[in-house]
């Protein structure tokens, strides 16, 4: 990959909507994927295959997914599971790819999922084994800190990824789950990870709740990771802080990166328009995340 | 200065404050002023000398500076003046430093101050001739970008630079006045600058306009500069953006500059009380800037 690429990846619409009460209609998320894609954006988690008793809003998972494979052949169009259960219904409904989330932190898993580190390795074992045309990009959540645990060490999570490399993974996303990472550890931990797994591919996805995603997300590219996760508007994050900003904003980074001088393939104010119409259209969903208005309102001819 | 040092420089009471529709008591004012020095904030500018009938929030403008310079004697207390009245008035007052702000963009210094940048230089040479001894810090405003002319150029700025500097001048402030930099600007203009200029001190003070403030200010630590300004909760920002995030803010950046290593000095957890309190107290300051709760909201025990 040129120096000046990167694969822009929006989870949005699953990590951004799978926490909001109020149901978005099919028919909604369909109209925020198609303008994602409109905008340019290439590769977008669309939904979780998850029980609707656990996560409502994630209950058109199928239709979803079903629809968005026939229109967007083109796009990078992938899904998260929790299990096998899950990663079979992504795969009859035509998606390649899938994120399966496993904490580097014990307690955190537990907390998270109600299950050990190695009961999700087993779980992984067999959907690696059930259907290994699925691709798994490996999600290690708290992999630089933990709200129990504190600042996670490098040396374990190179093991936990050893292990998951054990079992055919070759995609990761090493995710900042509590916004509490800092450029010097990222840059630390992406290139120690990078070093020690050089046949596989990386991702990051860094929560913004002390106002660092931006900063983190940025040291991360420079070191040369392939893609990096957002969300519109920054919807969605940590779930420890209720009313903390959440995801990494989508469109504050396309701005960053486009006038950098990266080939995102994303047209920025059309992306801006968007997350603005999203920001108006789901009330309560943004308490802590501010849409930064874009350099038109400042008058600026760029 | 060692390479973990970096000065972090509060402009909070003045860039934050001026603007305030309600007048803040000069007791609150030195409330928070002795807030941010009890937290290990060394550098603070902590008023402007103008006309009070133009900005009437700066009217107790002596009365603070005199009671200030006699409590905080070792702290590095400096104002920010238009002119050669002000300037005195602030030498008067005890102040051994002040801000001084000319724009890189023709058309911004006139809309901003209504005077041309020629008119602008001779005013500061006029200061410099009768007040020799007053250091004066030259805030370079639209020094990246301008909300008319658009992005300004490297040799446009180091011309400009070196008249102030032909006046004796040593110490510069870049601005970005309206959050329009982008990392690798700020880096390729910090650097030039920094080589143009060698016996110069330097720091930068950047806007969040485009949730950039942090990624632009450590892009510029990184290249070296002494300091970087900032306000309390990101208070104040951008003029030509109403209800944009202000300020790139103090105490996310000693969030992260902390736990990257760098000494600053500064006990995040008071200065992030400190910004909760003010954040509580001025309602309607913050219409753009969302306060990011710390560690302490999301469990973890760093």
């Amino acid at each position: 990959m040129g120096q000046n690429r990167i694969e822009l990846v929006e989870v949005g619409p699953r990590d951004g909507f799978q926490n909001l009460k109020e149901y978005i209609s099919m028919e909604d998320k369909l109209h925020y994927i198609d303008g994602l894609i409109g905008a340019g954006v290439k590769h977008i988690q669309i939904t979780s295959f998850v029980s609707p008793k656990a996560i409502p809003q994630m209950k058109d998972a199928r239709e979803l997914a079903g629809h968005c494979a026939a229109m967007y052949p083109d796009v990078d169009l992938f899904s998260l599971v929790p299990n096998l259960y899950g990663a079979k219904a992504a795969w009859e409904c035509g998606l390649k790819k899938t994120s399966y989330v496993i904490s580097l932190s014990e307690s955190h898993n537990e907390a998270n999922i109600n299950r050990t580190r190695e009961q999700s390795l087993e779980e992984l074992g067999r959907i690696r084994e059930e259907l290994p045309d699925l691709t798994i990009l490996s999600d290690i959540a708290t992999a630089f800190a933990c709200p129990f645990e504190g600042i996670m060490m490098l040396d374990g999570l190179l093991e936990l990824m050893g292990k998951i490399y054990g079992l055919g993974v070759r995609e990761f996303v090493l995710c900042d789950t509590i916004g509490m990472a800092h450029p010097a550890q990222v840059r630390e931990y992406v290139r120690a990870a990078m070093k020690e797994f050089p046949d596989c591919r990386f991702q990051v996805h860094i929560h913004d709740t002390r106002n660092m995603g931006i900063v983190n997300t940025l040291a991360a590219i420079e070191c040369g990771v392939q893609g990096v996760q957002s969300t519109l508007g920054g919807l969605g994050g940590c779930p420890f802080a209720p009313g903390a900003s959440g995801n990494t904003s989508t469109e504050d980074l396309v701005y960053m990166l486009n006038r950098m001088g990266y080939e995102t393939g994303i047209e920025f104010e059309r992306l801006l328009a968007l997350a603005k119409e999203e920001h108006s259209a789901i009330p309560g969903a943004y308490s802590g995340h501010h849409i930064n208005i874009g350099a038109q309102a400042c008058g600026m001819n760029v």
